[in-house]
């Protein structure tokens, strides 16, 4: 029997790695991210900036950003016969099931699968940051039996995955609140999906497989999925009156309320929520939506009242991607993709300094039985 | 900052959850399964038996046992479209990979994706059991554009897994060595991929995520892959004398030797690993292949003499694997077919009793950089 008899449930702040990625700082509410703050960054910079910073160790030049950008742009398209893929897939096949199968699939053609080099291993990252939001997108259009939105290559990054997902080419305010969210979804520390991907790579898995089973992991509702939630509560909801009602409802029956509170942190609001309420505001304003703007407003009042919980980023970023054209099945989807990069780098420092993932158990059955 | 500054890397040694299905007992050297030996229960049992015993908790009588069966019959096939999806992989796919997307795919055809009932998760449970030996097979024989080998329904359960691999009905001995390697890779504690199965099924994803991630997991070489590797050696080798040189060389190269010790334990000889060299022992007698069982044993005395390590499991259920016609590219998933029994047991399990796994990192990057 392992001598430490006690143990942490879900390894409840047990520290399982070291890292030079980010960093939660739970007292200063800060999302630390190689030494920046992530607010700072998303007000400042581009999703392919956050890129370069991620993997690469260092925020760009502009030389350096229109090289990676042209990287990226050369890998956007994928093979048609990837395609035909999720044409064989049943109607009812989830989002995300669709997406994993995908992310899955296209290991076949990936040249450096067995390769675990650090350079390599950066170019593969950028091959899956070109292609997934294809896959995202694409799927979901096969599935849907609408027809495939090719990439546009003029494009760039958000602009494009904005494309291929709504078939209209963003206005220029759309483009940067999307570019936002793709950034303060980027990279969050050790949540469940990150860990997945770590714990896959440790036993020498290749890039491709630890994806697909941190995809499998932001699938489970109490991780990915409550941007999701919250928008159907907000299209339930209806009108502000409305709203209140549902959330009162809820507290009443005990229900958990999507898009509030965070395991780790969150004495105040989430920051990086309070940059997606900017964004709402603003494109609820542009689009004459400021009736969407007021009720979540009044919901977040309403849960700080009587919870005494702040909203998290799920919350803001949910009427945004709404007020983007994006389908709801979408949001969930869209966060990996934005999260592909922090898992890429994860996956890459684990290589680097890899030890298997093989903890022991506490063993509470019987002993001594025959058969 | 988390309170504890050191941490165990891989989190060796540490207790990551409580169960009842299965201890590594490493004083005794005992893989104890809900109460009852391994081993004692490979040899005299089945392993439809030990299905009932890790899921439902108690080892069946002969009613149930032809009940089980029965379920599992039932559910051996799998729809035509289902197969048209291995077609639409490039042919260089590796069959984890293939193996891998398949479970994925399948997710939408499951009507209990969305439950998590025990009782429902047991029949999800048996009909993964049933199917993934029909997936492993027959991507296989796809990949090399072989005829698909439909399941006999009037074979029992291994005897038709190991039928549908090699296209031809196994002899008594066979399947009953077969049925005893599905035994003795069933269940282990907790290794990697068990603990991914757990950590995605932790944020209440479904099943069929929970597995893929496991497949991901074990196709890395530090964990599943041992067995491929140890056959290619026997191969590489030819006879006792080239063999034995073939090790001396790579102990010379200070190159890892496939086979043989184990993170957790391993005082004395895998209790799983001298259980296969008697099948081996009897199998290479029938088939004339006394040569394979000598270059084994030569293999065992010299790593036993030169490095004080003992052989694992791997080391000779792969040339029992060989002797029973399974291709080596197979190897694995069929370890991982055999391991799906303990995944869904763990994720029935974590389901039951559920928390989060979501813990924290060292940082060691900088602080207090602006953009």
């Amino acid at each position: 029997m392992p001598k430490q008899k006690s143990y942490k449930p879900g390894l409840d702040g047990v520290i399982a790695t070291e890292t030079k990625l980010s960093y939660l700082d739970v007292d200063a509410e800060e999302i630390v991210i190689r030494g920046y703050d992530l607010i700072e960054l998303a007000q400042t910079r581009k999703y392919l900036d956050i890129v370069q910073l991620l993997l690469r160790g260092e925020l760009p030049d502009e030389a350096q950003r229109s090289s990676l950008e042209q990287e990226l742009k050369n890998e956007y398209d994928l093979p048609n016969r990837f395609f035909s893929l999720f044409s064989k897939l049943p109607k009812e096949t989830h989002p995300m099931d669709a997406f994993r199968t995908g992310i899955s699939a296209l290991a076949g053609y990936e040249k450096n699968l067995n390769e675990r080099g650090e350079e390599k291993i950066i170019q593969t990252s950028l091959r899956l940051l070109a292609k997934i939001p294809n896959i995202v997108a694409n799927s979901y259009h096969i599935l849907h039996d609408e027809t495939v939105i090719q990439p546009k290559h003029e494009l760039p990054y958000s602009s494009n995955f904005l494309y291929m997902i709504t078939g209209k080419e963003p206005s220029p305010s759309e483009a940067r609140y999307f570019d936002q969210s793709l950034m303060v979804y980027s990279e969050h520390e050790m949540p469940n999906s990150t860990f997945t991907a770590r714990v896959i790579a440790s036993t020498n898995a290749d890039l491709y497989g630890a994806l697909t089973g941190a995809v499998a992991s932001l699938k489970g509702n109490l991780h990915g999925g409550a941007n999701e939630a919250v928008m159907h509560m907000l299209l339930e909801g209806r009108t502000t009156d409305g709203f209140r009602h549902l959330l009162y409802e809820k507290l009443k029956n005990k229900e958990k309320v999507m898009g509030f509170g965070h395991r780790v942190y969150m004495k105040k609001m989430d920051p990086r929520a309070a940059l997606m309420k900017e964004a709402l505001r603003e494109l609820a304003a542009s689009k004459k939506r400021e009736d969407l703007f007021e009720m979540c407003e009044a919901g977040e009042q309403l849960i700080k009242e009587e919870k005494g919980l702040y909203p998290n980023l799920d919350y803001y970023a949910a009427p945004v991607y709404y007020l983007l054209g994006i389908p709801i099945d979408l949001y969930t989807p869209v966060f990996f993709a934005a999260r592909t990069l922090g898992l890429c780098a994860h996956v890459s420092e684990q290589y680097a300094n890899n030890k298997l993932f093989r903890p022991r158990v506490l063993y509470t059955g019987p002993r001594g039985l025959h058969p």
